[in-house]
């Protein structure tokens, strides 16, 4: 199986989610070390919650910190120059969506092959390594998070990961992979393209 | 050992524990997928915390989701009517009480049987189960801990907790399992219904 | 190797971490209860998030309660009588700096001797021995952390635990242990005494 293309995606999300908790570390006043924490753990705090549920320990984002230097340096870049990366607001909402997209399919067939294959479980870990990160660096900004809150963000997700496991039953494992990453980000590019949301409850 | 009347004790605690997850969530502006996940984590967060720091991974809460897609058609029942469940406070004060005792039972009963019978582990558990959810509640909705600021909460839960080992080892798990829960359970009724608190610190 | 004198410091970090979070309880109303809690997780919530992730479960703080016991009983004198340990705020720098660099150094070579020895991940668990408790009060409380925004913190930790692979490979375990915790505490104080700050991006 030819992972270059799947190696891109999720180097393309990684620094996507990156740059998302980069830009929040500077708009809450954080100091460069904080900007990269908040960026790190944005990064890759979705893969170590899975991990850490899964008893996959230590986490991946600690065993091969590829993709942990990668969140720091993109990070350190979004610091120096905050200005060009936010400018860039609708291209960082693409590449987020891709990593969305290559999280959530990564996270969901990991939970397949190490034996945690129920289909509730296969959704929960792929949607907890897509979104898991966002609510961390959310909650350590001191915000609600915002996938409790705006558009058709978990969703998507979700419905991505609801593909895996048939799919990969009788497609085998890129299909699967694939397929739920293009669905996870049409779903999420066409609603915000939209303005899509979710309804809010009328307050009790 | 007959487990239904146990059973439904932890259905009508899961069934609570979501339902103050939901309102809150309700309370936040949170959307539908968010009043979703906060209840789903309000109810299963506490035994998904126990589980992690037991290693007994992937938690009860993913691989037995009878009671997750309880907290979920609860919350979005919740959702869909928020009204008469906000007036039935008293009643789901007293369901919480239960979803209390029957949380911190069954959490410090299931580190004794996992070989982590030490007293402070035993309590540190039953706590964890019994408390874990509502601070993730809290904290994911942004408010400071109610456990950590109103009344006997907290001490109810580990007065029970201390009922468990010498219980068990001296009449056997049932009998442990239903006086922790029965004193947990009143103790924490008898502080609501008398309002008493603990006291807070002259503000240094 | 003797560890007395590491005891030493391990019990006083311990305590100057138990008290932070106490006077952080009392600030945000806590009560009784809620102190002693956010204390106790301040002093060994870096090393159960630790032990957590290096799957080295359940956590050292509940298999040995004795550092848990000393947080509380630390958490307790604070509450009760709070003014004298707030006047005495520059000896609690002095002695959270000690707690820094003991808990940098621990966290760090327990990795290395339960095999995980890469680089990245000595300095990740010495830095989240560390720093985690501090984060959890802060999160816990509905602060920013401070490790995130103010002064040379985190980077003393890390410049320490960069110590400990080629000291420990060198010089043993005991020169690496003293050394990082050296250096740890000597950078904060500089930095503490000086008023160093890292700086902050200018605002996007």
């Amino acid at each position: 199986m030819d992972m270059t293309l799947w190696n891109l995606f999720e180097i393309l999300g990684t620094g996507a989610f990156a740059a998302s908790g980069a830009l929040m570390g500077i708009r809450k006043r954080f100091d460069f070390f904080g900007v990269l924490m908040l960026a790190l753990i944005t990064a890759v705090g979705g893969g170590i919650l899975r991990d850490g549920l899964m008893g996959n320990l230590p986490p991946l984002a600690l065993r091969f910190p590829r993709y942990s230097l990668l969140a720091l340096v993109t990070a350190a870049a979004v610091f120096l120059s905050p200005r060009p990366v936010q400018r860039l607001e609708r291209l960082i909402q693409v590449l987020d969506a891709v990593g969305l997209g290559a999280f959530t399919a990564g996270g969901g067939l990991l939970a397949i092959q190490r034996g945690f294959g129920e289909p509730f479980m296969v959704v929960a870990f792929g949607l907890l390594t897509g979104v898991g990160g966002g609510i961390l660096r959310d909650v350590l900004a001191g915000e609600p998070p915002l996938v409790f809150r705006r558009e058709i963000y978990a969703l998507a997700s979700i419905a991505g990961a609801l593909l895996l496991l048939p799919l990969n039953r009788r497609m085998g494992v890129e299909a699967a992979l694939y397929a739920c990453f293009a669905l996870v980000v049409s779903l999420r590019l066409f609603c915000v393209l939209r303005g899509i949301h979710l309804p809010v409850a009328r307050k009790g």
